[in-house]
């Protein structure tokens, strides 16, 4: 029987808020068995942008990444946000080690090829070294990811956080039972957005498919529930959305979803 | 017999100097052997404190880091300067993995006690996980740390690059057999500072009582000295000191010190 494996991403929401931070590596440090952390930069990542007068430019949720926004990415992504993040987690008694994809080379990618958009220096996953993180993980290590991939030719690339985590949960789902966990602001997928109690336990394909003729799901949560499903077909075991609060696995409801 | 490891420390002149940093980089990923590299953050950090309206102070060649100032050197340290160093070694093919000292937990030290002079975050090492590095040398990675430590209570520790360099060889020195390289902007010890001619190729306890008795060496130098004879005298096989084109081992002279 393969061991279990939690990818954890860590709500943009939550970085960049001292307490809110301090309270999901507190529950992330006694979550039990193998685990991963993946984030982004939240709203340190905005706050240095202005103190830095670098202009940033959003499309479709998605940030126009350019020398300097790298630049400003790189500092507060692979800096300041992972090192405050390992250093707390080392001081709640959990190993942590953290990593841009360019380490050890965990993580390469290429450039988002220019269409209708240009991203910039955007990165689409090309794969993971599932070997390199098995040895970390199984040396004690936890690994905690910044969403930083490179290119394997000397360029750093601004990726999304929700895509590594689902690539790392699908990478390593050879050699472990994974289950991808995305915490943000809300209790989980819910039947009305403006209620947080009318959360939807439990998803899979079918009532998917109904949830969307209902119209349930729409606009922001459309690509969330594309990226889960994927990687669910590609050996994922479950993937929960939910505040953090689901990591205490309390009697507190968040959405599962499940082929 | 222990196996042979370098740990090089680059001087701050080159990061921030694109080609100089490829062409140090390229000699680094050359050298044959296990290695370790340890940076600071150079002119990037002035350049960056500057840009984000952060005033530093230096007092005796050491910055006085306050709360403002620890966040714009863990950005530019472990984010900017790291990150893009680590990008660029796997580029040359070596498997480089950046680290502070809080990743793994690998270099624990506590926050400098206020003397005459109040320091701010700066850390004095305790000391270094040799069996960490050991596991991470072995995987074939090459660790690249940044000058920062952590006090393992949730603090980050700004800490002096060459300490660093010396507490990591000091502390693999019973697993391995340690060289010590410091990088930095001169040909290796001059006896006239003016003249990059004038290297003195071996200085021993011996020979360095006659060149203070001389007063050849002072001034900036000491301290840098008083440091190589600390590492030598713990357990380090041999130090060097000299301009970067040292590492390629061709006939340049360059410094070296032994017991």
């Amino acid at each position: 029987m393969k061991s279990s494996l939690s990818i954890i991403k860590i709500g943009g929401n939550v970085i960049g808020n001292e307490s809110e931070l301090a309270k999901f590596l507190s529950l992330f440090s006694e979550l039990d068995g193998l685990k991963i952390l993946v984030h982004g930069g939240g709203n340190l990542a905005t706050q240095i942008f202005k103190r830095m007068g670098v202009a940033s430019q959003m499309i479709g949720g998605r940030r126009v990444t350019d020398k300097a926004g790298l630049e400003v990415i790189t500092m507060v992504y692979a800096g300041l946000a992972n090192k405050n993040i390992v250093a707390k987690l080392q001081a709640n008694g959990c190993n942590a080690i953290g990593m841009s994809g360019a380490d050890g080379n965990a993580i390469q990618a290429h450039k988002r090829p220019v269409k209708d958009i240009d991203y910039g220096f955007a990165g689409d996953v090309d794969g993971v070294d599932a070997n390199l993180l098995s040895r970390l993980l199984g040396s004690g290590l936890t690994p905690v990811f910044c969403a930083m991939t490179h290119d394997g030719k000397g360029q750093l690339l601004n990726t999304n956080a929700d895509t590594i985590a689902s690539e790392l949960a699908i990478g390593l789902s050879g050699m472990y039972e994974t289950t991808l966990y995305y915490c943000f602001e809300k209790n989980g997928v819910l039947r009305n957005i403006w209620d947080e109690r009318s959360v939807i336990e439990h998803i899979d394909p079918e009532i998917y498919q109904e949830l969307l003729n209902q119209g349930t799901i729409a606009d922001g949560m459309l690509p969330k529930m594309t990226n889960c499903f994927h990687a669910l077909k590609n050996g994922v075991a479950k993937v929960c959305i939910g505040n953090t609060i689901m990591l205490a696995q309390n009697e507190n409801p968040y959405t599962t979803l499940t082929l």
